[in-house]
């Protein structure tokens, strides 16, 4: 017997990218940091006692809030914890989203597990075409507001292409949209600039959500913490629909030990930006076409004539080197590349370049 | 301006009981366990490496649920490994509820989350009275048929009485009702026996689900873990509904070795056993009225003339010792206290005594 909901029973769940138990993996494929969260997070985590453990932790994760505030130039109650930037997604899907209709709005391509949380939801699904440059149209809110969308979702710097809109287009969205701008900033410590801005009382926006996440920049996507910064209202309206415990104690003090280590972190940051440098030339010299990048990761297209973009990555994986592909429109004939350390991008690189005498080899046999 | 949904904003969220940071409070509010979990919990959370921080985790915890169900005598299949009990509990409103109508059902009183949970979703409650005893009454499952629920929920041992129902009761309800039970097991390690035998492939029961957390009975209320078990077709549907990685690392290392380690929170288990049994004989010597309880709390009733169940709570907060009161039908008469430790519940003992010689001499003064 069938006792879900029928939207549940036609649900095709997120697929996150493969996570190897195997330690020889050159792992590219779900942007990680290639480099070790700050120490003080380790010696955080182990200062935590048998009886912090034993007891509920403190709910709204109030030190980190304040820790976060603090970084941010807000006010504590413009914060909010959660178990990943994820579970912030889920949340404002199910305050601001209606099931049945005035839904989601968001970019094509976007981050995929969007859809997924609206068809959990059962509401609706707008998506508006990025421009062949990735950049967002002009009349993204306006198409919105068309299709009643309540929450707007936009990933910033983008996903996959790691394109980032200025800060005066998001607020012109902001300004037009009628629902909640919810700008997922999970790539954004690799940018350079943030959308806090926005958040400025003076400014007068009071649907702005920007969402954050500690798995990328601060190296800890084991941890699952994330947060989202936005009106005291928005905040406080989130904060009723939060699991009433969402976030332990052990990654409550592992995150306020990772944003007060930040100029630390933010070594790590320096380092993949170089290499996201000399990775996107060194793809380029070797024909690729490949999207300029505000992130830890790039789109890149092969060049034509020899293996696809499935082929590569199959060719790739059985190298034990990782990169994510999706067989989906205007994204099937390119690679997602996780920048990782000098030495896990040379192995990326030789190994296309193996891949490439080799199809030459063959296809002149 | 208003964004979020009607319902949300009528909401009134769950209350959790107060977590006091101050150290010297004896604190009978929330069911924490009073002894430390595991050594080899805290070795465990030791040993996680920067590099496994680093990395997303086990999407659904893998070895956690091989532990776990080893553990139980079930299959890896009919385990899911959940960010504390109430995130099972949520996944279930979301999966097997409908927005606007076919909801949940449950008796009254109950755990008071139930309510909050279909509320945010959205759905409907129906609530069956308990009899005078606390016992669930046999046409339970007839009742929420006739409402259409799609979700029963039963806390057994029951919060906040202690009384358990037995297993044949609880098949009774699942063979009748036409939707999901759900068998909040948060209590079930003080109990003498627990509800797994229902998930035997024998009986034939598809709609049987299981809550467990590790919260009360391994005293890792601080580190949000719990887990469902059932057939392995629901374990699967509230599996595409889970947050793509709802668990962390952290709590899964932990866990894990929270379940292997047994037998050593078994004697915690004992502890509080023996306390519950001396707890409730010393109240009742004072005159109280406390139900039977197969839980690591009693629902106390004080004795008349003397301070109400509202007052004592009041003066007992202003004394540090915290226990749990609700102004609510059929239990405002009524406390909820935590057993503590021998030390704990003497001084709550003592408090008791010292209120009613003032309250006593106050009124023959």
């Amino acid at each position: 017997m069938l006792y879900e909901r029928d939207n549940i029973h036609r649900l095709t769940p997120y697929t996150p990218g493969e996570q190897p138990q195997r330690a020889d993996v050159v792992k590219l494929n779900t942007n990680e940091n290639p480099y070790p969260p700050p120490a003080a997070v380790l010696e955080a985590i182990r200062d935590v006692s048998a009886d912090q453990l034993r007891r509920y932790p403190p709910p709204r994760a109030q030190q980190f809030r304040e820790t976060a505030a603090r970084l941010h130039g807000l006010s504590p109650e413009q914060v909010i914890a959660t178990n990943g930037g994820d579970e912030l997604l889920r949340m404002a899907v199910t305050v601001f989203c209606e099931p049945g209709g005035r839904g989601i709005g968001e970019t094509y391509p976007t981050y995929s597990l969007y859809d997924v949380l609206a068809e959990i939801h059962g509401t609706t699904i707008t998506q508006v075409p990025l421009a062949e440059d990735w950049s967002v149209p002009e009349d993204f809110a306006q198409r919105l507001n068309e299709r009643g969308c309540r929450l707007a979702l936009l990933v910033n710097p983008h996903a996959p292409s790691g394109r980032q809109e200025p800060l005066d287009k998001l607020e012109r969205v902001a300004r037009a949209f009628r629902g909640v701008l919810l700008i997922d900033e999970a790539y954004v410590d690799f940018a350079e600039f943030d959308a806090t801005p926005l958040l400025d009382p003076e400014r007068g926006l009071d649907n702005v959500l920007l969402l954050r996440t500690l798995s990328k920049g601060y190296s800890l996507a084991g941890l699952r913490f994330g947060y989202g910064l936005g009106h005291p209202r928005l905040i406080e309206t989130l904060d009723k629909a939060r699991d009433s415990y969402n976030t332990d104690i052990l990654s409550q003090a592992a995150a306020t030990a990772a944003l007060s280590a930040r100029d630390e972190a933010r070594k790590s940051w320096e380092k993949v930006i170089a290499e996201r440098a000399r990775l996107t030339g060194a793809l380029r010299q070797k024909g690729f076409t490949v999207a300029p990048s505000q992130s830890n990761f790039v789109l890149a297209s092969p060049p034509g004539g020899g293996l696809s973009a499935q082929a590569m990555y199959r060719a790739l994986y059985d190298r034990a080197i990782f990169v994510r592909y999706w067989d989906a429109p205007r994204i099937q004939d390119r690679l997602r590349i996780t920048v990782g350390t000098p030495e896990q991008n040379d192995a990326l690189l030789g190994a296309i370049d193996e891949l490439s005498r080799a199809a030459g080899g063959a296809s002149a046999s």
